[in-house]
């Protein structure tokens, strides 16, 4: 078969849903405003569809921190981390980070994506089991695939489910890696982390924790899950990333191994690549700086995820499992969720469109994902669009 | 076995071979005076090391447009292309692109890494074949592992047994991917691409060329070795990365098939990573009008490597098999290599140590990068320096 005849049936299916020229894969985003404000086309919109938490891309600390260093060290290093990329800013960043979680060792990444397959896919190799969520992230599998470990999926956020699948394993189950993540991004819910700690200590294995969606957003200190639920002691691993709440881009782990450092003398996707912007490094320590010193803003950012989540489940639509940044609203056909989207952004409202198969089910959603610079007007803007498309709805229910 | 004892023979291995606290393995750039001079610890060093082929990393255009896309849109994007992370300057960059490289599509990734592996492993999959020189970079087997195509080696730039290969496929030649590079980042030199470019012509195939050290370094006006050897329509795909003569972090693919830019929909490495930063972006767009602007930059990367070249192959070295803005230098055990290294450093003078098994032969090199940034005076200091560690390996070796 030629190389590109493998596009041939996406074609197809992309063909049939996109019939507008705005649409929501790739949409452009024309104009930033503010964390929360931007442009498409000449539609201004409110942007309830981004993982600005913390709404910190545009906090005058990490603009200047990010300007100051581009003056002094440049727009990139030209370099991976094991030649001449590893500055004395990327350093202090890892000790920072390392200081934070309270964690002996901490690498950094240029992506999250990148975190993930250098760590998972570097720890777990032909002769480890995972267990694994099934809800994880596309990055989780990737990582899996990459390092050729032996993939057990349980059903997501069933620990009962998890731990007959340790006990099927006997003596093997003490060697296994449990991934789970703190907040899941397609529905906003937390994994039972108390419960999965719980069978760690009874049964063995290594348990790592993807914190993406939760560090800046759980835990009294930001840590993320673990720390909200207590059990960091029993967590192996943390990975994270500098895209979301941090607001940049880049990940991390962090892991209080004392082989876990020699993971840089092994990691292709750590060695085999160029290290972060001097810039992206400086504004990823200015606003974990911020993650610090204020923690009002997870306060704002909760009471957002509050009024949300319970204004459009008022409105009767079928929201996520539990309050949370990530509010899902399950839809039906792919067809609806498009007109929905384009509902949305006439009423200048901007969420992201999620599809099957990467949603449960075989129905469309739209994910909401609030910041805590979100207002609460905006908030309420957002659940006025929602109910504007509610009633249309059951409007043109009624005539067809 | 646990989970982090595979760490456990590296651990020795490292142990045997860093006995200072100053290694070449993740050096701590203290500070960057210059695009080829820096501080390490005390030591004031000519940095001749680094993939700053231009030298555009600290120039005041790409700067500014990195600071001012930071205060108008911040400091990430915190979403995927796919989702909120296409900005207009993302689309700008592409189109930017596709108008440099005279091709129909453009689509940029966040690292050079994911490039690899977003283009490479998903436009080869299970059923198809890649024919892959030997010493091709980590980024494209990983690429291949990950998209799960079955590979064949031929022996580097040896397009006699290219062929031979090709023609043990029979029909399946037809459909196979050809996969080299425009200059090789271990040894400087560069791939026979008329010869394979013949093959192609005759055997069939796909051709993708990964220009990542040869964007901006070869070619009338930078575009690389298809541009030199004037072979550029046989190329499929041009990789290529933004963290070399661009001075960024990112990487980028062109290409003319209709159906390239579907692959946007389909490459996970693409949909599943928050997108370049707007500095980043706003950076490489400079410099890339720099790039086109400026070709006395060429000339001035030219001049110096062929006077480190000639330089060090006058001194007895034995160095890589052409001129090159990549000069190697073959030293011997590791442990001499290490020693030489040290020896540079305490002479001012800053390259990248790579040890078997990156190396042919089992032995050390040392990697030397030249700049148009460097004067004439710092390669001369470059030069200098592994003249007098000549002298001093001499004498050790007639006082042992």
């Amino acid at each position: 078969m030629a190389l590109f005849d493998k596009f041939a049936k996406l074609a197809q299916d992309r063909a049939a849903l996109i019939q507008t020229e705005l649409h929501p894969f790739g949409t452009r985003i024309d104009e930033i405003y503010s964390p929360t404000e931007g442009r498409i086309g000449s539609q201004r919109v409110v942007l309830a569809g981004t993982n600005n938490y913390l709404g910190l891309t545009l906090d005058p600390d990490s603009i200047k921190a990010a300007q100051q260093a581009l003056a002094e060290e440049g727009t990139g290093t030209t370099g991976s981390r094991m030649a001449n990329g590893s500055y004395g800013s990327h350093m202090a960043l890892e000790s920072e980070l390392a200081d934070f979680f309270g964690r002996r060792s901490v690498i950094v990444f240029s992506t999250g994506y990148q975190a993930n397959l250098g760590v998972i896919g570097t720890l777990a190799g032909p002769d480890d089991i995972v267990l694994l969520d099934a809800d994880s992230h596309a990055s989780i599998y990737d990582a899996c695939r990459m390092g050729g470990a032996q993939v057990i999926r349980f059903r997501h956020n069933d620990a009962a489910d998890l731990e007959r699948r340790m006990r099927r394993l006997g003596e093997q189950a003490k060697d296994a890696l449990i991934i789970v993540e703190g907040i899941y991004s397609m529905l906003g819910d937390q994994a039972p982390l108390r419960e999965i700690a719980d069978i760690k200590r009874r049964l063995g294995g290594y348990l790592l924790v993807d914190e993406a969606h939760s560090v800046g957003v759980l835990g009294q200190h930001g840590r993320g899950l673990a720390e909200e639920l207590g059990v960091e002691d029993d967590v192996d691993v943390v990975l994270g990333t500098f895209s979301k709440s941090l607001g940049a881009i880049g990940g991390f782990a962090a892991s209080q191994h004392p082989e876990f450092d020699l993971l840089r003398y092994a990691s292709r996707p750590y060695i085999f690549t160029a290290s972060p912007s001097p810039s992206s490094v400086a504004s990823v320590r200015a606003a974990l700086r911020a993650l610090r010193a204020r923690p009002e803003l997870r306060t704002r950012l909760w009471e957002n995820a509050h009024q949300l989540y319970s204004g459009l489940a008022g409105l009767g639509y079928q929201v996520g499992p539990q309050a949370s940044p990530v509010v899902p609203v399950v839809l039906g056909s792919p067809q609806q969720g498009m007109a929905f989207w384009l509902g949305l952004i006439e009423r200048g409202v901007y969420v992201n469109l999620v599809l099957p198969p990467a949603t449960p089910n075989g129905q469309a959603l739209v994910r909401c994902s609030v910041s805590a610079a979100h207002t609460s007007a905006q908030i309420d803007h957002i659940i006025g669009a929602f109910a504007e498309l509610a009633i249309t709805s059951r409007e043109a229910a009624v005539n067809s």
